[in-house]
């Protein structure tokens, strides 16, 4: 008799598995097929979904509906934004000569690739882009920030948690530095959405990216918040859909699937401590049991479900390899980068030793992850652990006898 | 006892029905939550999804998986192509001169708001755009399109169909005249695409956009064939998802269902040819029963769903909307300019008078419509254009008084 494989999943920062109360809408939202845009009786009941879902999160991170764009993800709203800010400059046909003059844009260097690829490109169209560093710690250098924030800066793009350390970056500081210069301020707020509780009102921002699948929702769907006054060209052009924002006949499905989530978030603040016990306890099991590992960025503010690792002489890929056939779901970096043999630029950034980068594991828990599995997964993580810095060794030992 | 009301939808080219099957498939497309590009257990069945879908809809159509292209629809499709084209010559590091030469874009008047407004964004930024007439018949105008085309052109986007009077282009011959010149030729595919058999290898074109919702699939997803060989910058730059050509985590559900929708394509010809016997019955009853009534361009090569009538002295947003009361849904214009009182841009570009715009209802029939709905519709019809056309005699009787 074959047993059943168990699996468990520790990369909630790649993707979240779709929650039941959305896939069971999903045949449901299916049969609301109708175009919303039609007046006629196929256009009302899509219709209802995007008003319903756009007030449901609107009201959960205390702004209008009316600031709510749907977009197919995070990277759209990104990109949106990005592209938005500077088309807008070059297109409007009622922009002043300050703000046409504004060609200036940053982000940290720590961005995920939808906001740093998207600045070479502004770059290779003719913006002059500063990437803000960070330190071995993952914060922030705000007094780099400052020098280069200038009247010539347009926008500002940092986000408001790492994906891969988790950390934290006081947006909302710096976002109040940027408008004093009167430049505009974006977060991708993709990793924290769901994970800690959100205001955007008090964030202060103008404008806020958002993805379905990073919050138990289906892939393909997310959000932009766009502050009411800022003005951005279309990613999109097209029918006039999202208040002429955003062209493109509307993702009912995966946007009902969003309304579904939205009134989860008042779950958040609870779940965000549950996590944050069970991370600790997962750390401190690691840390204490597991020799010569070292926890990256962990003295920092950041997220209550990640943990960035550096498992001296384990190579991270191996490890995922070697927990994955156990079962277990970990990640070295962005999984959107996976299959790429380089470290993680992330962690590059911050300033680890490209060995130390090539050694790191990335574990990310979700709201379904229990103590019996974080303690399983210590005791599989001891066994790979030990099994490949035994391989080392005997390795190094054979190399004296060439 | 309340009857229940029956609808019946004659609107099949503002969106389709989600078929069963595709409804079916949702919730294990769900369950297969991981992130494509996860290495681990979590991106092996999402991996194989895309794989399967990619290749489905590249074997009906007769080209390479390699050069599908997932999307969120057909609007970001075509928005690909044409910002992409523009962006790539300002951008990539080996374009020729010639290349970046080349700054003269052209499309047709009459197509998709997705393209027009690209287009006109386009010209913002400092393209030269032309746009080629067509004439009372929908036809497009050759001798214009040749005198324009240069070896300054980068790019042509030429709709296979029009979504409003199904008049089918001569795309064929119209790529091959382009690429004479050097110049790129794509085709907004959407309105064919599930309507009339398709083979893009034969077509000749080096772009062409599709959308899911548009052939009984779900709404935010869709594709764009790009020609191997054929260079775009990224409209969403990203994690290096779809070979580095769009960035953003797969929408596995939706892109899932468009690879159960492949499978259909092969009963499109038999399909095709029962419609056209279906819209051929409606339309003669229509004509010979309702006085006054004309084709829209009945006589060109078109689509076999759709007709376009003007209906004289019956206003076109009343008849929808008396029609809809009856549970007859049908359109007067683009369903994303529903709401817009400005009559049909496509058809005042056909050189349609205002009034004869406004007078127009676009009927467009579906896999599932029968003959009694047609029938029922046709008496439907004449109904409400007897009712209106005494109304407004009684009116202009009214007026004679004032």
């Amino acid at each position: 008799m074959i047993p059943t494989k168990v699996f468990h999943y520790f990369d909630h920062n790649a993707t979240t598995p779709v929650c039941a109360e959305v896939i069971a809408a999903l045949p449901e939202l299916a049969q609301s097929w109708g175009n919303p845009s039609s007046i006629h009786w196929g256009g009302r009941s899509p219709k209802n979904i995007l008003r319903d879902a756009r007030k449901n999160l609107a009201d959960a991170l205390g702004v209008s509906p009316l600031e709510i764009v749907f977009t197919s993800g995070g990277s759209e709203a990104n990109n949106t934004v990005l592209k938005g800010v500077f088309d807008y400059r070059q297109t409007a046909p009622f922009v002043s000569a300050e703000q046409a003059g504004r060609t200036h844009f940053m982000c940290s260097e720590v961005e995920h690739p939808s906001v740093i690829k998207t600045m070479q490109h502004l770059k290779a169209l003719g913006a002059r882009v500063d990437f803000i560093p960070v330190n071995r710690q993952g914060e922030i250098d705000m007094e780099f920030y400052k020098a280069h924030l200038s009247h010539e800066t347009a926008l500002v793009s940092v986000m408001l948690a790492n994906n891969e350390t988790g950390t934290l970056f006081p947006v909302k500081e710096m976002a109040r530095i940027a408008h004093e210069k009167g430049a505009l301020f974006h977060t991708d707020a993709v990793q924290a959405f769901g994970k800690i509780p959100l205001n955007l009102q008090d964030l202060g921002v103008d404008f806020a990216s958002f993805s379905g699948h990073k919050f138990y929702s289906v892939k393909g769907s997310g959000f932009l918040y766009s502050r009411k006054g800022s003005y951005l060209s279309s990613l999109i052009h097209g029918g006039g859909q999202e208040r002429h924002r955003r062209g493109g006949t509307e993702n009912t499905l995966g946007i009902g699937a969003l309304g579904v989530m939205a009134k989860r978030l008042a779950l958040v603040a609870d779940k965000a401590k549950q996590l944050e016990i069970l991370r600790d306890h997962m750390e401190s099991r690691i840390l204490s049991e597991i020799s010569e590992v070292t926890l990256t960025a962990g003295e920092n503010l950041r997220l209550p479900n990640t943990s960035s690792l550096v498992v001296k002489g384990a190579d991270g890929e191996t490890m995922l390899m070697s927990l994955d056939i156990m079962g277990y779901a970990v990640s070295t970096g962005a999984a959107c980068s996976s299959g790429n043999p380089e470290p993680s630029p992330v962690l590059l950034a911050m300033g680890l030793s490209r060995a130390e980068a090539q050694n790191s594991l990335r574990l990310s828990l979700g709201w379904d992850t229990t103590r019996e599995e974080v303690d399983g997964f210590v005791e599989a993580l001891k066994t790979v652990v030990a099994r490949l810095r035994s391989i080392n060794n005997e390795e190094e030992g054979d190399s004296c006898h060439v």
